[in-house]
């Protein structure tokens, strides 16, 4: 009998070990997660903090009793695995009981990210936190139902927010103007904070194209964020508890600061194993998702994928990717060798009304240190027939390159319900494929006046960075 | 200087010619339309006849005027060519002062389509209509605005759809349940009329997947329209007026019948001019849209096109080929030959308060017949995060080749705005690029949980067809 041990029991860990014990009842699945919860959403945090979610139970997909009564997986939460010797075979694991010694035939690493630490001064100040785990959730709305409900609402007088809202809670910080930083500033202003919203560079998503971020921003200007670009924040001042954030060029009085600087790979425990890391920083796996050492596997927010367009090494932790990854590694762990595919980049947000995504390379400098010549154009369109009593407008942007017409990547923004995310879905493809963007553009897509313009925004974007080649 | 020659001035039509005189402002261009109305959205009368469209000429997206005007196009409205001689190069045609001869470097043919004339007693009675021209959707208006307005509404006894509405108008019949049929049962039934669609085969969209079909099906019955199955009808009886639908099993009393059973290609001209139609019975055209005479093209409803998954020619009379195979050709009579690009056969609909697209090859008949060993899967996915507050579900319906893999076809049904029709977009591009199932359920699609489960329902459906190979 042979035994498949998991490292971490979020999306790409439990994907894992729900496949390979689904396609393999025989085999042994051990989980050691050092937490106590396994198998949740955490792209939902922002709507539970938001209270949108009642209850953050409801991210929980599947709960531990589950995986370890219906799957028969043996599931260890609590239990921080402290040390891997692949020339044995096993894991030491520290639970509750002490420490175990697990051996292993297969082995995952799928041990997550961490919330990159900034050079900030002040980041252990009480009221500073992060959205990287349920625990940080729960604490952040701890804060603000706290917040909301004793009553303190600041006075139309009392700060730039509080002038449209008539009252508000904060002032409260978000530091990152990326997914978490955008989300959260939607969660704490539909909570009558006023949000101040604190970004290095001179764009909000930054891994969108340009046009994008521009919309997204005007669009955070309506919403009454208030957006500090090219802010360096240097400290988050105060005594115990936070009091402002400091920049280069200001000091901004707040009572909560959110500091969502994005993520970096846990790699400790496998890189002390001698797994290699790739030159991403995060662990390199080969298209089966296995590493440099046999039957050690390695997946989601720990490691690299490749990119689909240029060929390379990408760090891209997003939740799809692990948990195709883990199934891929699943199903070969049950025998059947599976490669988990590549990556496109591909993202999506909603922000306050509007609705984002983006995928493959729109940076020109990435685009020519993988060999292309690129371009890009943006397009606005109507996101339905023109005669329709409903809709809005899709922003598209394609980036191509110029000699060949591939299309390298796209990124559209629409108001929330018209559909930039799911028009996405065509441009990954192309993306995927490598398809030229005339070929694209005389794609058949669908149409009828409530869904679109008969061609369809993607398309028109074709047709006009084709026109420019 | 060269004169480009346009016969019909609808969405082919009017495409070719903004186009070509765009990109060559030296050409003559002349169109001749038979009736009064240009480029108009055909698509949109089913929104005008419920309501929705106020104004009957919002559908016009570019009037008359401005062609002559802005786009310096000879077009001439109530002109119905009555003889091509592609041996002299002219066209005849008869307007207002008479019959004017007119000579042509390049012609196109872009006479559209006509309502399919059904083997029916009495279609000629009062009361039957069709919607295939704007004058069809003005009659329709003024009987459903006349019929509410007269205020005799029937009362809850006197009718089975009367029961449920309280008060209602009708009955009215609609044969057919394809797109027009369906979205006219939605234009009727939001303006109070107890309404029967009649179909001959055993389920509506035929087009579509079997599993689309039922779950539309249990829709209209939900919206309480009386979906008559298997209705043969034979006849529309009455004295000058219809009074009832009458069919093999039964004769049910009506007011008025839509009479909506697909269109026939206008193809007499053409044919008289001697060119070729093809099996299809359309007009015949190669990649550039040219038929079998020098310089004479043809595009839209009138004209076949080809598959993009067989390679056989195929009828899909829609909007997007006409405007996008019309563009082509305006740009190849201006000096850059391009070619149309194929069809794959997509279509959407809204019904009622659900969404559904198809594309590809679906029926297992025709996938034989091109060579290829089919297999259709249907799954049923949240349409969003489970714990997200707002979403539905999105039924998803994939027919792939079993050896190979390939993507033959899909068909998608979903609550209206949660994302059927624009997810449909990844299957247009996964059944023109012939790319495997395997490959296609690797993709990294955008996800966030106010868009989807992290697994789109369309990976859903890939992963669950690929596991049935």
């Amino acid at each position: 009998m042979s035994t498949f041990v998991v490292i971490g029991g979020d999306a790409a860990g439990m994907s894992a070990a729900s496949k390979a014990k689904r396609d393999d009842p025989d085999l042994d699945v051990v989980v050691f997660e050092k937490g106590e919860w396994v198998s949740y959403g955490a792209c939902g945090l922002p709507y539970y903090v938001k209270g949108e979610i009642q209850d953050i139970e409801s991210l929980v997909s599947v709960t531990p009793e589950e995986f370890r009564e219906e799957r028969d997986i043996d599931l260890r939460t609590g239990h921080e695995v402290v040390a891997v010797d692949p020339e044995d075979r096993t894991v030491t694991a520290r639970g509750p009981d002490g420490e175990v010694v697990q051996p292993y035939d297969d082995l995952l690493f799928a041990t997550g990210a961490a919330a990159v630490t900034p050079p900030i001064d002040g980041l252990d100040r009480e009221g500073v936190y992060t959205l990287g785990s349920m625990s940080d959730g729960k604490e952040l709305r701890e804060y603000v139902s706290r917040a909301r409900s004793e009553g303190d609402l600041r006075q139309p007088d009392e700060g730039p927010a509080c002038q449209f809202l008539g009252t508000c809670n904060g002032p409260v910080g978000v530091v990152g103007g990326g997914y978490i930083g955008v989300e959260m500033a939607e969660a704490l202003a539909a909570n009558d904070f006023e949000v101040h919203l604190f970004q290095r560079g001179d764009r909000v998503l930054k891994s969108f194209s340009e046009a994008t971020s521009e919309t997204v921003l005007d669009h955070l200007d309506e919403q009454d964020v208030l957006v500090h670009l090219g802010a360096s924040v240097e400290a988050l001042a105060g005594d115990d508890r936070v009091e402002a954030v400091v920049t280069s060029e200001e000091r901004v009085p707040v009572d909560m600061v959110l500091v969502g600087t994005g993520v970096d790979p846990r790699t400790d425990l496998a890189e002390a194993a001698g797994v290699e890391l790739g030159e991403t920083g995060a662990i390199a796996a080969d298209g089966y998702r296995e590493t440099n050492l046999p039957d050690v596997y390695a997946a989601g927010d720990c490691a690299e994928a490749t990119h689909v367009v240029t060929g390379e090494p990408a760090y891209v932790p997003l939740a799809l990717t692990a948990n195709r990854h883990g199934r891929a590694i699943g199903q070969t762990v049950a025998g059947t060798p599976t490669e988990g595919g590549g990556v496109a980049g591909t993202a999506a947000i909603k922000a306050f009304e509007m609705e984002a995504a983006r995928t493959g390379i729109l940076d020109h400098d990435a685009a020519r240190d993988a060999g292309f010549d690129p371009i890009t154009e943006t397009i606005t369109a109507k996101s339905r027939a023109g005669y329709y009593p409903e809709g809005g407008s899709v922003q598209v942007t394609m980036t191509v390159d110029r000699p060949s017409g591939q299309v390298l990547g796209g990124s559209l923004v629409s108001e929330y319900g018209e559909g930039a995310v799911h028009r996405s879905h065509a441009l990954v493809g192309a993306v995927t494929e490598g398809v030229a963007v005339d070929e694209f553009s005389n794609y058949d897509l669908a149409y009828a006046p409530p869904f679109n313009t008969t061609w369809d925004p993607v398309l028109t974007a074709a047709k006009v960075v084709d026109g420019t080649r």
